[in-house]
């Protein structure tokens, strides 16, 4: 098969070896951390996939890396684009520039100083538009025509689902045996990359997603089987605003096992937790699954746990804990 | 030999080889991780041996273990004490309770709530005594005396050296071919340590030692020749605020190369630069080494240059960068 070939499919066993064989090079192999004061808290072995480690911050880098590699050559040479002001615009800009093409970022104007130097600074071009979804998809319109780039959506793609799909391959080869994976759903390339790699490769693993209660669209369409969509969420999770794609929905109702969802103050408390316990930086939404286990909605006892720890990029002038308390 | 002999003697490579295979149960084998923005940034590879992960957030568990599992039995039955408001405290603590004895810790009355709280978590039983150094002397006097524990001094005792120096052997072990490592030095236990392990197992390899202006009297006494007293020093790297110990000195003038200081600006901003970019949970002294880096007291250009990151136990709700901005 050519390498254009993976996008089309639901990524199987092949497509997720293949797609971890291809990003090898380039992303990094995160370390799996544990924490004895938490799993004697919580009478479980716990075991954390740092993604917050992984290039750009986050585990976006593993599909916005396979996604460009899959690319036929005369079109990663016009350059990819997308509409995002999170953590996928990095990762795009990231990979792009590795394999010296374009990435142009659509971003809308309001777009935190932070966040826009981030993408500036691994080399993305950005265009700015109104804060809308309709001016930033007519925006991204307009950039796709001028350039001819290819649309690289950040999680409703195959190729990004088998990217993301690796965090979780790596996890399972690392720590055999697991009783439990969790992972936080957003857009679900996480959730149902994790959940492919689970199915195919850790027999007896259920998987489980944890959400923000402020934006419980995931848990409103798993539990009905219907698609809701995310609208205007408020949530601290920010990386977890977004709806669920007709690519990753279907993935997620056929392989997770159930989705829970935890307050705004849990996952704060949570994500203070994992700092002070773990030593690590991890972003809002990298606390959802914690914050569920600190909840009690999923119980750990005495199971043995994986944990996807999507990111870790965070604003360190503007912690929750200092406008909370 | 007897596991009490190993108290008397400068730590030869033996002694640290043995030290490594008694702790090894009971420490983390902490992560080396390494971060391209920055080996492209300062045109250099830098690995930094992360001891944040370390048990109690420090090497100092190291030590601590190690001098626990160097005394005689019926020494250990009796407990072990010391004055400390710091890592060292937390680290007595926790290795007691895992060999199953008593910690015996002297606080000063106005030691942070924070601290206070970590030794209690661990185990350890406090005395608090008045603020000053002489009061600790005199309150530990006491508790030794009614207690016939064990001191256990932070730095100034070749069981604790010996301990310390096996986070630089773990380095070197994945890391060959070094031409630098960098530690900071407070007392001296982990820089002796550190300097040992080159010395012994990686031939070639340069230690410098990096101190805050404000605490310089190592840089004084290394210059000099001649022991300088840290009097009053009043830097945000709390670690690294006592003297060296007539132990560890002379260990220091043979085997480092130099010894650089480093303003607490740049402190504070190494600190938030490596949260920032590695997504780890430092101290203010663990940020020195880099700090020296950032000010050119260091040149790391094209040397392959080892840190050792010695903790991650900070306030959260009283971050640097809060006050300094």
């Amino acid at each position: 098969m050519g390498p254009a070939d993976t996008l089309l499919l639901l990524p199987d066993a092949e497509a997720i070896l293949r797609a971890a064989d291809r990003i090898r090079p380039y992303i990094n192999r995160t370390p799996v951390l544990t924490c004895s004061t938490i799993d004697k808290t919580y009478q479980s072995q716990i075991y954390f996939k740092c993604e917050n480690f992984q290039k750009v911050g986050a585990f976006k880098a593993r599909g916005a890396m396979h996604a460009l590699l899959s690319m036929a050559p005369d079109r990663i040479r016009k350059g990819v684009a997308t509409h995002s002001s999170g953590n996928h615009a990095q990762a795009l800009s990231w990979a792009a520039s590795i394999v010296g093409t374009d990435a142009f970022i659509v971003m809308p104007s309001n777009s935190s100083r932070i966040k826009v130097d981030a993408v500036k600074e691994y080399g993305g071009k950005i265009t700015f538009c109104e804060p809308t979804l309709r001016a930033r998809e007519t925006t991204l319109d307009t950039v796709l025509r001028d350039t001819g780039a290819t649309e690289i959506h950040p999680y409703n793609d195959y190729r990004i689902i088998a990217g993301q799909s690796t965090a979780a391959l790596e996890l399972i080869e690392e720590v055999p045996d697991l009783e439990l994976v969790i992972a936080p759903v957003g857009g679900g390339g996480l959730l149902s990359g994790t959940a492919l790699a689970v199915h195919y490769f850790s027999s007896g693993t259920s998987v489980i997603a944890a959400e923000p209660d402020q934006a419980n669209d995931a848990f409103l369409s798993y539990n009905s089987r219907q698609f809701h969509p995310s609208v205007n969420p408020e949530t601290i999770a920010d990386g977890l605003r977004t709806s669920l794609g007709s690519l990753t929905f279907p993935i997620i109702l056929e392989h997770v096992t159930s989705i829970v969802t935890v307050s705004e103050k849990s996952i704060v408390t949570a994500m203070r937790y994992l700092w002070e316990r773990m030593k690590i930086l991890i972003e809002p939404s990298s606390a959802v699954p914690f914050a569920a286990i600190m909840e009690g909605k999923i119980d750990v006892t005495s199971r043995k746990t994986g944990i996807i720890i999507s990111g870790g990029n965070v604003d360190l002038s503007d912690l929750p804990w200092m406008s909370h308390e």
